[in-house]
């Protein structure tokens, strides 16, 4: 059935380049390739990324996600005619991204200048059984006529971030008039990346090799028969300093050991191979929707695809970056929409690889203790921006304006902590799911006791309540007011739980308990008004609003900023993205049903959604508070924003976080679980186009599959021990199947 | 007249777009700017160079002239379709290098793929009257229908050298919504380079700006009405730290005041001022043959424009570089081309810019006097290849053996030394000429002295015998040779006209020279053997020989080195370029025309001409021999090395000391001059199909016309002194007009 699910690319255009390069990226979490057509184009950004290799070009940058050299590229000439689609007349075209196998398919069929018809078939996959390699297969047919093909593909260095080389060159070589092999290292960071590859051919080629101006490449001549496909198939293998082991002392004989060992099998059958690890995956992880909309399921199974192939589950060292290995955006670093994002998907999969990420924090503890001090605070304060080091990334400044030629000062370093707080959740959400005590006690203590100590010395006192001031919440429209409610209540929740797990595990730090307590009893918590609505922050409320329909029409464009400075629209009740009520979808008992829908209304009416993390939290809580219509809405916008029209919104990769949305909006808005004391609830409310969800989920040690349909709820347990779970209110202890009807999708 | 000399680009082919792309360049001596076209294709680089803006991108490189920033770049959208070549229908092609005037033109009928035709006139200059100044020129006809033209240009600073980027961004700016700047840093050499520029519109548009990723843009938006034509202008200029006075202090000032300055003017009018410039040029020093073959004389205005366009006659501190501001080949660095091959054209049209080169090297002498020190030496041993700072630029270890994964050493630095004597037969050519006891007391004195004492410690004895060993001569296919007859005869010279200045400025330096006398009584000469070959050096005549025709077929290819190893050519009597006939070329009276003959034609049998500075001494050496058609023959060859049809051999530039060489081979082989002992002599042999040779002539003070026809000379006196010239043994005085009759033509 997978088999069947493919992102399809049916017409070429140069508008779309980049956008398709974006979503049609191979990933395993180790590298990422961009999908680059093989052939150049001007408007065309290439891209290879590794997990951890960032580097720093000059004192005043920020470390970046370094571009690799390139192995897609694949320049031909057909008696002497350049291929380019840009030329020459398509006679069909498509590519198709298979998820089930995780390859890339493009069929064309091209009629030259010269009038002779060619049929191409490209093929490209990253493997999934082996994270270093990756391998592309060319047919080449010549219809009409015999003809001279002429290849010329390998391994060019001239790839830069925009024109920001990171990259030296330490070596190139050929080896047996067969092996290239290029050994790169980052300026900066001192690592150090070797690309090895080889090319086999179907039919007797003249090849030659050169290097030249950064660029080690083969040349392939060969004289194509009429209606006799050609067969190209190119092996190429990534490995870095960073690896783990023998391999990361010596990346370079790694590659060559890899590539002996790879190139024989062929491409079909390293596919295979591939494509195995890919079913698994998908056995464990999909989640399957019946919509009278196929494009609900393709846009999940799309979500789970490139956030498999973003997060680096094989090394703690790395966690997922904004636009994960997909392209450039943010530089490559790591924000809170790696926990609050996608740490979710991983902990109800695969929590293996949730404590990876909870560890990539743990590691760079020290680090967060260090900008604390910095900043006049105690415990960890986690950077806003991450990279391999775990030092703040954030740039110090804003892009400059280049009308009064200043730079704003980037607040969100400064202020932007609730990411402190997110972290801490994530710990606790991932606890209560693995009951993980090992983990907990000793890097979850840790993480807990520190973060809550930082809020303990982030608030101040005033007439004896304390406040949290001068803060950014997630609504960065919103910028330096105090008491932001997100941040205030997410501070008590670090707080609160760090005690907890100190009493658990005897902490002795008394000075720190007795701290805490006294945090607790008087932190100010913002309580709904009159009118129901939790003030986002001290001032919000009063600010004056504005009609926003006209940027709601044009909503991810950022399109309010240039009809208003930063300044202006921070004096206005002018949201970017959920805030209050990302808050709700975290703590959906905080407050009544009644207070939770009227927020929702109210702060919807304020955002303009130009962040791309809003709109699934806001399908989440419609969810719950029944508002399907509403709820299905806001999903089918949040999978628009890789999936939609505009050409250009991904152009320097995916949207991770709100990938890892919409998988959230599945299983915590539609299925609507959540956690309480450690006990999984349920309270499914289908949307309507649906007839059925089912998901696999971990919980507890025990792998479960969950199915909704409109009528009853299906759990079974594949494995593990029994676990108990409320729905709707009632306890079950699930031991093996039971279903359950008919208490789904009853309004709250 | 000379509106009629173009250099025309007929036909839109991807695989000539980077060979048209240094064909194409406009250049005034302090910038010059590759012919790429407005749009992008991927094969095509773009670059834009500024004189002595080189950097070293690290440690290990060597400095390289600095690919900057592009102002040329013109993305356009017709109706949402991008405008491409490789796209729609090209109904009419045609580009043009107006020499007179120093403009580009390119002219195109195009058929969008909506089928509508568009006409564009792409016009662009680089000023000669304002060396900081460009300016771009577009227009836009719609012919069938009324549609929207979307135009996106600026400044990019995506550009890299071949992937490695040498520049840091400094600021980027736009003033009073129309004018964009860009600051830019060398990353080691610290040179700010200052990019302004601004359009101007001949319809209403909505315009905006924008700055990302490198680039900072401005996107027009304008509708077409049907056959009424859009115009843009873009008026650019580049300042730099490095410039002179004030505008060196401060480039971005400078060129915001010179934007203001000259944008008012537009395009046609500062076009004219330039192109006023070019008409003195033309006056001063074009070359006028009458030839059956209209091609000579174009080559030959060709040679004369690019010359001029990357010769820094504005500034001492730089030189010409290998391929000039044309390209990056030989990245930028000076070679003896500057003296051998550029400096002659300037000495005898423009005498103040040969002065000018030769100060380029006196300002770098103790960099010459450290690098003989460094190496065992006493003098000034200049670097073979140099930048800005007149340190040794040749990279030590030449490309990477990509099957050995060894890199050998280059020898050029450690053995090329005639690049010395090169410097100090150029300094005594300057003076011949000119009588310029300034400069000669000094700086060419200093340098004469330095040139000479290295010289005299660069030679060891044997038996009572000086011999120069371990040198690598002109040709470079014989490395490592001992007693190379161009380098001992030419050191030789060095030292005898050392002494002879020193004496003449009554130099007290009596140990050199009596070292000196000592060097010239002992120093070994090769003399002609029985069969009247001048040995090329000790073991030359001694190797063994092998049939070269295949390799001469595809000359300039280096094609060799892909059947023999370098190692096994040096044992092999195999040239790469002339050597001994270089030197028969440089003292035509050092032996009776029976020697100069006999070694043309073996030497001739045993070079490949791999080098483009081959043929055209060839040419001189055989005109001079009275081979008129062997002459005629190498000439035309040489005008091929970048106007002939080889699609890539001018990829990274232009060969400029071939362009200097084919002006040699009018004055030096077919008029014939010479000096000896301060006495111009003439005896012009014209190629059976020139019926007359006109040309302009710096003598001593005077200027002068000499004209060659069939018949006569005629020779005017346009300004100066008297001057005595040697025609055919005779000795004329000069001091209005006269016509000689009927000398020519007669064989030796």
């Amino acid at each position: 059935m997978m088999k069947e699910q493919v992102l399809y690319d049916k017409k070429f255009d140069v508008h779309y380049l980049n956008k398709y390069g974006s979503l049609m990226t191979l990933g395993n979490g180790y590298l990422g390739v961009r999908g680059a057509l093989e052939e150049d184009y001007s408007e065309q950004n290439r891209g290879l990324y590794v997990a951890g290799i960032y580097n720093k070009a000059n004192e005043n940058e920020t470390s970046e996600l370094v571009n690799l050299p390139d192995l897609t590229g694949i320049k031909m000439e057909i008696d002497g005619e350049l291929f380019s689609l840009m030329d020459g007349e398509i006679l069909s075209y498509e590519r198709r991204l298979h998820l089930a196998m995780g390859e890339i398919q493009r069929e064309i069929l091209w009629r030259s200048n010269s009038g002779a018809r060619f049929k191409f078939l490209f093929q490209r996959f990253t493997a999934k059984h082996d994270l270093h390699l990756l391998a592309t297969k060319l047919t080449v047919t010549s219809l009409d006529r015999s003809a001279t093909l002429k290849i010329v593909t390998g391994i060019d260095a001239q790839q830069t971030n925009f024109g920001t080389q990171h990259l030296s060159v330490e070596n190139v070589r050929v080896f047996n008039e067969e092996v290239m092999q290029g050994v790169y290292k980052t300026t900066e960071s001192g690592h150090t990346i070797a690309l090895t590859t080889a090319c086999k051919c179907s039919l007797t080629s003249d090849v030659s090799f050169a290097a030249k101006n950064r660029r080690l490449l083969t040349t392939i001549k060969v004289d194509l028969s009429e209606n006799i496909p050609f067969t190209l198939e190119k092996f190429g293998n990534v490995y870095t300093s960073l690896d783990q082991g023998q391999a990361g002392k010596d990346p370079a004989t790694a590659g060559l050991k890899a590539l002996k060992a790879h190139a024989p099998y062929g491409y079909d059958a390293l596919l295979e191979k591939s494509a195995l690890e890919w079913e698994k995956t998908w056995q464990q992880k999909r989640v399957k929707v019946t919509s009278k909309n196929e494009f609900d399921q393709l846009a999940l199974d799309y979500a789970v695809f490139q956030i498999e192939g973003m997060t680096p589950a094989h090394d703690e060292r790395f966690s997922v970056g904004a636009k994960g290995l997909t392209g450039e955006g943010y530089k490559g670093h790591v924000f809170w929409d790696a926990e609050m994002f996608i740490l979710p998907f991983h902990l109800f999969t695969e929590p293996e690889t949730a404590k990876k990420l909870l560890r990539y924090r743990y590691l760079n503890l020290q680090q967060a203790i260090a900008k604390a001090e910095r900043n006049g605070y105690e415990g960890a304060l986690f950077p806003w921006e991450s990279a391999l080091s775990g030092k703040e990334e954030t740039p110090e400044f804003a892009a400059i304006n280049i009308r009064t030629g200043t730079r704003q000062k980037v607040a969100s370093a400064e202020a932007e902590h609730h990411i402190v707080a997110d972290i801490a959740f994530s710990l606790v959400q991932y606890y209560e799911n693995t009951l993980d005590e090992e983990f907990m006690k000793k890097e979850g203590l840790a993480l807990l006791k520190e973060t809550g100590r930082f809020w303990i010395s982030r608030a101040t006192e005033e007439n004896g309540q304390l406040s949290i001031k001068n803060v950014i919440g997630p609504d960065e429209y919103t910028e330096h007011i105090d008491n932001n409610a997100y941040t205030n209540y997410m501070a008590y929740y670090n707080v609160k739980t760090a005690l907890y797990f100190m009493e658990k595990y005897d902490d002795t730090d008394e000075l720190l308990k007795m701290r805490g307590q006294d945090f607790l009893s008087r932190l100010y918590l913002p309580k709904p008004n009159a009118n129901k609505i939790i003030p986002q922050d001290d001032t919000f409320l009063s600010k004056p609003e504005i009609d926003l329909s006209r940027y709601k029409v044009n909503q991810g464009s950022q399109g309010i900023l240039l009809d208003y400075s930063r300044d202006e629209v921070n004096e206005m009740q002018i949201l970017k993205q959920a805030d209050v009520v990302m808050l709700l979808y975290l703590f959906p008992e905080l407050f009544p049903s009644g207070v939770v829908s009227e927020n929702l209304y109210y702060y919807e009416a304020h955002t303009i959604h130009d962040s791309s993390l809003s709109k699934a939290i806001h399908s989440i809580v419609a969810a719950r508070c029944g508002e399907h219509d509403a709820a299905y809405r806001f999903f089918q916008e949040a999978c628009l924003i890789d999936l939609g029209p505009n050409p250009y919104s991904s152009d320097e990769g995916l949207h991770a976080a709100s990938l890892g949305a919409i998988w959230l909006v599945t299983v915590f808005g539609f299925a609507n679980i959540s956690i309480k004391n450690s006990r999984l609830t349920l309270n499914p409310t289908l949307p309507y186009n649906w007839s059925e969800l089912a998901f696999p989920l971990h919980w507890q040690g025990a792998t479960l599959n969950i199915k909704v349909t409109k009528e009853h709820i299906i759990l079974t347990k594949v494995s593990g021990p029994e676990v108990m779970i409320e729905i709707s209110g009632f306890e079950y202890v699930l031991s093996d199947r039971m279903e359950i009807a008919p208490l789904i999708r009853s309004k709250p």
